[in-house]
């Protein structure tokens, strides 16, 4: 084993890879796929997007600074990848792919119905970092397919949902759980 | 299908879990787990990782304003999780993991060698969100297992390193590939 350098690169992995909602009327709704996010704070529960100023989207995030992040799945993945690789500004997105917009809760940027859990969100601060602005931002309401709350517990049974992962330039799909947070400090009984 | 309110939380899923290092001297040298980590920016290549200022390798980020993000893989699953719980203020976490250090090239900050891909940070500016402040950070260099480079075309095939996801309180394999980044538009021969 041995490390070499290489050279200075995005090469955080895996990562999520999201589809975007954006827009305040159902006439100019607009999705796109964005892995530059994550979680940036725990209290209050704040994230991010990054996004190139030259992406179709990105003035109607400006304008409104609102949008809706969705997490992706398996059955999403060919959606996903379309989506980041064509423009609104050549397509209905919508169509084209067949996902169903739902109206906002808490924004008014649209909420896909097949994602399993999607989140709401309102731009603090926009950071000119050079390729990409980050959009920081609250989360101001969580949406999720009631199909995978568990009734019982009410607890979001998120494994079930078939997320999928990008790295390097491959989507994945979530293998086997290794194990829960805390695993290896828990004692054997 | 249906989707309803849940609650605002931090669900942007599935992210990273990577052990970060940090330090300026082998005395000092330590580490921490981190889920709230990604990219932020393409050019400069641009990452950030977001810390509770309790952490005990908190204050040694802030004071050199350098850190290292080692990406991580199946067999360093049990240790991610034990260097997320346990506090380097108790522990020679080194010791108690098993993980060996590389000096740093571009930084200060060790480099773990059974990580298959480390990242040498240096924080541009830290913001204070709530519970967590965000360093913001250009990358300056990328260390790479020689395993996981292709002889021929130099590539990394990070497909190979067998990294993890963190999903919900969950730490998962990378499962297989369902394509590659524009798979959707691809022609098919």
């Amino acid at each position: 084993m041995s490390k070499i350098s290489w050279r200075p690169g995005t090469q955080v992995y895996p990562i999520p890879a999201v589809i975007v909602t954006c827009g305040d009327t159902p006439q100019n709704w607009n999705m796109l796929t964005i892995a530059w996010t994550g979680t940036i704070c725990s209290d209050p529960p704040m994230c991010y997007i990054s996004v190139r100023p030259e992406r179709a989207s990105y003035p109607q995030i400006v304008k409104n600074m609102e949008y809706t992040i969705n997490l992706t799945t398996k059955d999403m993945a060919f959606a996903t990848d379309w989506v980041g690789v064509r423009s609104g500004k050549d397509f209905n997105k919508w169509e084209k792919t067949g996902l169903t917009p739902l109206p906002g809760e808490k924004v008014a940027s649209p909420t896909i119905l097949e994602s399993p859990l999607s989140i709401e969100c309102r731009v603090k601060e926009i950071m000119k970092l050079g390729t990409h602005d980050m959009f920081i931002s609250d989360v101001l309401n969580v949406r999720v397919d009631s199909r995978f709350l568990d009734p019982e517990t009410g607890k979001f049974e998120m494994e079930k949902a078939d997320l999928i992962a990008y790295s390097h330039g491959f989507y994945h799909e979530l293998g086997a759980a290794i194990g829960k947070f805390g695993f290896s400090v828990k004692k054997r009984r």
